[in-house]
């Protein structure tokens, strides 16, 4: 057998999936997810779209489709979405995507060669820098707070990096459930546009707010082209149907669009016109409006749970939408060590924080945890066991130090 | 804005979508294209399964799905399709693809650095040439016969340049229509493990067969896993589900899967839920059977056509299945610098064949025809026109000449 590509060197598929494979049992209580809800599906407005789509002329849904997107998904996605938000375009800016993930993999072709620098948060979505990592690419984790990338960190860290490109989830990040400022967020675009960086503004979660008011996007304050905002249905409709869309600079798009010809040829029809549906007949807010409570209700249940069970030495993020809550505990206490018992002996689920960073030991005290796919009871019961099993982890810690 | 990566120096996006700019007159007949028919679409079978499949369990097709793909759909191919080829393998031998192009791609993902060779026919299918292009690759053309590729022009160039990969159609290939034998296509497995080349099957045409004998796969004939079969439904269901597969060695699926994580995450559940439908209700076979005989004719009538109509000097394959057919105009004559003529004069349209070539050089004088999307009148017009085209370049070249 021929060797495999150097790309694949450091890469070994996704961290935590080994982790899952513990996860058999439907005893354990588990935050270790990212999936929306299964109940918060519209499957019966799904279903009536699709019947419709078929009716009125399945044979076009069936055939070839322009590797730019169908249509009508394009225009309702600038019609009915992007307007919304304050972004006009063409049909040039925008290119359909299976899925966000994919967006981030034609930026990485548009732009990167082996040796090429990118800048990301740290912590960030570790799907993306496993992406980063097959783009041989030289990662460099830029530091947070609790109101997102610290902007003298960002500065600092592109004059001496000199990156090509900046990763960045702005709103209910995954996997802090932190958002930027509205003033950091003009900050990164006056820094991008300075620095001739261009920035992935990965947004899907967006969308998922339960408090507070919603802020613009990045991509709103760009005057130079140098965003490119990535979004999906995944968070709102479906992960399943995998639908996403990047909206950027023409001349980027451009090439998104022939890097995107040799990866899938384009995305699935079916599933791009059913999102077109829910936007042109004005489906999605109410969706969204339905299905906002259940997760709010879900994410209180956990802070709550959080603020009664947690030990004082944990700190963690009070997120305002989003699925993920982010957790710290104390220097000397790798969370890693810790999931085996929670796993095995507490019945419960997490992620360790250090999949999240290119290099583990910058988050080897952090943990990640998912409210979307538990009920309010066994949320409350999971954060209880999780205390205790933190609370023992600090004690024999102290002990140790003795 | 920072520069564009490397590997997209030598891509400029298909060659032949700017071609396609000048058609958009419905007067024109084309053989252009490379889609099935409208009409060979099963769109009431499609929407019946949909249907099933939401009220089943829509919540779990709405989900995220398996990188891997979805279990009964992975299941159907390995026990409904590919049983039927003489194939056996388990989950691990096969991957899900967002259309069997995802497949080539995630093969260079898995194998190929920058500056390693692969071997193509030549001719070959131009999406291929541009993500072998995108990987940096040094692209080795192999002469092909009648009976697809030459072995001794084969070994010679496995022995000369080294190559990681092989790339082959060896059924009703795109664009020639030519089908490599049986004894060749043992011969291109036993090369591969004698030289540890692996092997791109890709083989969406084999199921559209109008006369002679079904052949194994080379895949069939591979003794240590050098071979990886791509196939896809978008021939024989439907290209807008963008539905395939990949079945090869488990190491080799295992790293191509570690890539498609990075590349969609997963494809489509409710498509490969839709394939899977089609292959245990055993809906697959006889919706060929209703489709072969209209894609039959119209071969037929193609081929008589180019025998009344056709300058002699004009030579062309005589394909078994498939959609297209090839030929080649005497040295000295362009078709490239027919096209223009072609389109606006004679209003019928063709592929010029050197776009299908590594270097165009090595097929100037080519064309390819497909046959799918036009009715049979049309198809004899085209013909006849095309005929009077040809004969008017050929006379002029004598004239020329002289």
């Amino acid at each position: 057998m021929p060797a495999f590509a150097k790309r694949l060197d450091k890469v070994t598929g996704s961290a935590i999936r080994a982790l899952f494979s513990l996860l058999g049992d439907p005893k354990i209580i588990s935050f270790g997810g990212g999936n929306p809800a299964k109940e918060s599906f519209p499957v019966d407005l799904v279903q009536k779209y699709t019947d419709e789509l078929y009716k009125q002329d399945g044979a076009a849904i069936l055939q070839y489709g322009a590797t730019e997107g169908y249509k009508p998904y394009i225009k309702a996605c600038l019609d009915a979405l992007l307007k919304n938000k304050g972004l006009s375009g063409t049909s040039a800016n925008l290119l359909a995507l299976t899925g966000s993930m994919q967006g981030i993999d034609l930026i990485c072709r548009t732009f990167l060669d082996p040796g090429d620098t990118i800048l990301v948060e740290a912590p960030t979505f570790l799907g993306a820098l496993q992406t980063f990592n097959l783009y041989q690419t030289n990662i460099i984790p830029v530091a947070m707070d609790n109101d997102g990338l610290i902007m003298s960190e960002l500065e600092e860290a592109i004059i001496k990096h000199r990156p090509k490109l900046l990763y960045c989830i702005p709103t209910f990040q995954n996997p802090t459930g932190r958002t930027l400022t509205l003033e950091r967020r003009k900050t990164v675009a006056e820094l991008a546009a300075k620095y001739d960086v261009v920035v992935i503004e990965d947004d899907p979660y967006c969308e998922l707010r339960y408090s507070g008011t919603p802020l613009p996007t990045i991509k709103s304050f760009d005057t130079t082209g140098n965003v490119v905002l990535l979004n999906s249905f995944s968070k709102t409709l479906s992960p399943g149907m995998r639908v996403g869309y990047a909206f950027g600079r023409e001349d980027i798009i451009r090439k998104m669009t022939i890097c995107k010809q040799s990866a899938d040829t384009h995305t699935s029809n079916i599933t791009q016109a059913i999102a077109a549906e829910f936007l042109t007949n004005n489906a999605l807010a109410p969706h969204l409006e339905s299905v906002i409570p259940m997760y709010s209700k879900k994410l209180n249940a956990m802070l709550n749970a959080m603020d009664k069970y947690f030990p004082t030495e944990c700190t963690y993020t009070k997120p305002e939408g989003g699925l993920f809550v982010w957790g710290e505990l104390p220097y000397g206490i790798r969370t890693l060590d810790l999931f085996k018992t929670a796993v095995e002996e507490y019945k419960v689920a997490f992620i360790p924080g250090e999949h999240f960073y290119p290099s583990p030991e910058l988050g080897y005290n952090t943990f990640r945890l998912n409210f979307s796919s538990e009920s309010i009871e066994r949320i409350e019961n999971g954060i209880m066991l999780l205390g205790e099993l933190f609370k023992e982890a600090i004690n024999k810690k102290t002990i140790d130090n003795k």
